[in-house]
């Protein structure tokens, strides 16, 4: 019979958030009249802006007549797009990007979950801990780990914890390995990284030959101009970084699917018999014969994020669920929470109360305060005792959780 | 230094239609005056249909509205979509298809690329040839073969050779394979699968405890009702068969990404301890992992295939390229060439005149006639000495190619 890929065996019970929305699934059949706020996953509630909205209409007239057929794209985005991304997402910070390193895909998710096919089974990983379930889940399926132990940790990957006492921001380890994901603004904890914090990840990525991974996914999110938004605004990004970026929460494009990745042309691996490789061709290699592009109509949408009308109703959104970020922060912390994030992230992340377990809190939050947030403890060991809240929800259901929560947990 | 994936170094100079970008584009350049005819990649050129345009923009105007908001959605895919597949594409045939065991994606190939991954490192594959590269080249890239031979053939795939012999229906091979890639209506071949040969097939995989991937993506275009459009009109293929299936011709979706696969719950493969697992379990957490579902205009795009006038006008755009197979078939056949297929299937299979190689005789159509069409080589090492000529093109473009090929041949 045919023999199945045992590596998803090792897997954790179910991806994290299909096991929130089965638990809360369960809930609401028990409680069909409990009005639950969704705090959890992390998913845009404005509706598209209506430069968004235009552009997909007009792209789909547009395929509508003779003069606009649109089959397949070119296999790493349309020129239109790519040149937008290098002009408002890299010149307008001073970094060069040439239009043959950009690669557009549909969505952060698939690039974080693909680029791992175009190094060696045999790469050591290290993720920071907790992190986005998909880096660590991808590598296992691949085979590059034995199996979890009691805490959900996985032989064979190297986790950096982020914790309080070092400000959510893990340094470089001592030992070398191959690839290392970093996240910034950070999912889960929401804190961001500093440019000193990735000036040494960067010299230690050099000094050990390692590729850094750096998932840029909420980059919109920060509020401080000065704090880097692109780890190539670090000197020598481009000899050891891939980076990612995504259309999801920074335009809404969680149900349109736009995404890209940055790899440079001076970026290398080796093979066994040492000759180098340059990883963009690899990943030009995957993606034309994984994967197809993107949407024609969907395409145009993204560009239209960089149309004037675009940035300023897509920045008025971001301004909205960072709005949403500060109130939960204030009024949470009023009731003496201890938060952390939240500043430069759509994400709070917080010391679950009463010394709960992090499923214990998430279901204490759901059962108490019909509220969903997303355990701590589903993005890795380090993240045991904490909780995640999503800044993403109307003003109104915000503030109505924030009182819920207080009322929950007694205060 | 971080090691790569060296399966990619045993690949083929550049994937197919790359390749063949690569040539027309500097012979575009050398002749900047040729008006070049394209019957090559097979992409379609016809406008979306009215049906289609008006589902993508009323999807795009929901998104904008309060009400209408629309994130991430199912991971499978909208109920409406799913429901719809099943009703029209299953249903209506008389087979029966669980909502749960449809995977709604943006493109069968990605799928038919991606699937190799649920499955063992050391499963042994086989493929018709020639066959679309993806079948290969993902197996390649995930370490399942050696290199290749100067046939371009890799060490450790059985090619199952499709020859006018066997009527380009290769029977069921006497060894034993874990997977097999079958494709009907085929590409490149233009041939069909007879009942017979796929109840050969479905036969001969549950007696050897294979998996047969089924590739349906041009099954609108079979012009005899008798003829099965999917493998489970075939009895016993749920408990051995995957398909697929593509919006991507049938509706114009080439540059709109939508398709999907079927994955029967019954369908199972083993672990190395003998254990049972569900196929459609493996895949949905392929998906769930790796992928993020299709934009909902777009899925709203494909339900409009099965409205009323959707498959109307799909149904006359299929109609529209059938007839232009038929002039291609009936032209270049009155002149002599020998041709294969193109009466159920968008592709016709041409043995190359005066003993030409394929490529040959693809750089003799560029050439002399500035018509691109595809080397029979490029599919497989059994596809030498043919080429694929599409269908996908205006009328005028289909006539005029027909003329100047039978030019460029001197007859």
């Amino acid at each position: 019979m045919t023999r199945v890929n045992e590596n998803y065996g090792k897997l954790q019970a179910g991806y994290l958030f299909p096991e929130i929305a089965r638990r809360v699934g369960a809930f609401s059949v028990a409680n069909p009249d409990a009005k639950i706020i969704r705090l959890g996953i992390g998913d845009v509630t404005l509706p598209l802006a209506p430069a968004i909205v235009e552009a997909l209409r007009a792209a789909a007239d547009e395929m509508g007549r003779e003069t606009g057929v649109h089959g397949y794209g070119p296999e790493n985005g349309y020129d239109f797009l790519i040149e937008a991304i290098c002009e408002h997402d890299y010149r307008a910070r001073g970094i060069e990007i040439a239009t043959n390193e950009v690669f557009v895909s549909d969505g952060s998710k698939q690039d974080s979950g693909n680029i791992q096919e175009i190094f060696d089974t045999d790469s050591r990983i290290a993720v920071t801990d907790p992190s986005y379930p998909v880096y660590v889940d991808t590598n296992v399926m691949a085979g590059r780990t034995g199996n979890a132990n009691s805490d959900g940790a996985y032989e064979g990957i190297l986790y950096l914890p982020a914790t309080e006492a070092n400000g959510f921001a893990p340094p470089p380890p001592e030992q070398s390995v191959d690839l290392v994901y970093l996240c910034s603004p950070n999912n889960p904890t929401g804190s961001v990284a500093s440019r000193e914090n990735l000036t040494t990840w960067v010299r230690w990525a050099r000094q050990n030959d390692s590729v850094l991974i750096f998932d840029a996914a909420y980059d919109a999110f920060i509020q401080d101009d000065d704090l880097p938004h692109s780890i190539y605004e670090i000197d020598g990004a481009r000899e050891c970084a891939i980076e990612m970026r995504s259309y999801s929460k920074r335009a809404g494009f969680t149900g349109v699917r736009c995404a890209y990745t940055v790899v440079p042309r001076q970026l290398e691996g080796t093979t066994s018999r040492g000759e180098r490789v340059c990883l963009a061709d690899l990943w030009s290699r995957r993606q034309a014969t994984k994967f197809n592009s993107v949407p024609y109509p969907v395409q145009r949408a993204a560009a239209a994020v960089y149309s004037p009308e675009g940035r300023k109703q897509t920045g008025e959104q971001v301004a909205y669920y960072m709005a949403n970020a500060a109130r939960i922060r204030d009024g949470l912390g009023a009731a003496g929470f201890t938060l952390f994030g939240g500043e430069h992230a759509p994400y709070i992340w917080m010391r679950t109360p009463d010394g709960l377990s992090s499923w214990e809190c998430f279901d204490r939050l759901l059962e108490a305060a019909h509220v969903v947030a997303t355990p701590g403890a589903g993005f890795g060991a380090a993240g045991e005792g904490y909780i995640r809240i999503s800044a993403f929800n109307s003003r109104e259901n915000v503030e109505a959780a924030i009182g819920r929560i207080r009322d929950a947990f007694g205060d």
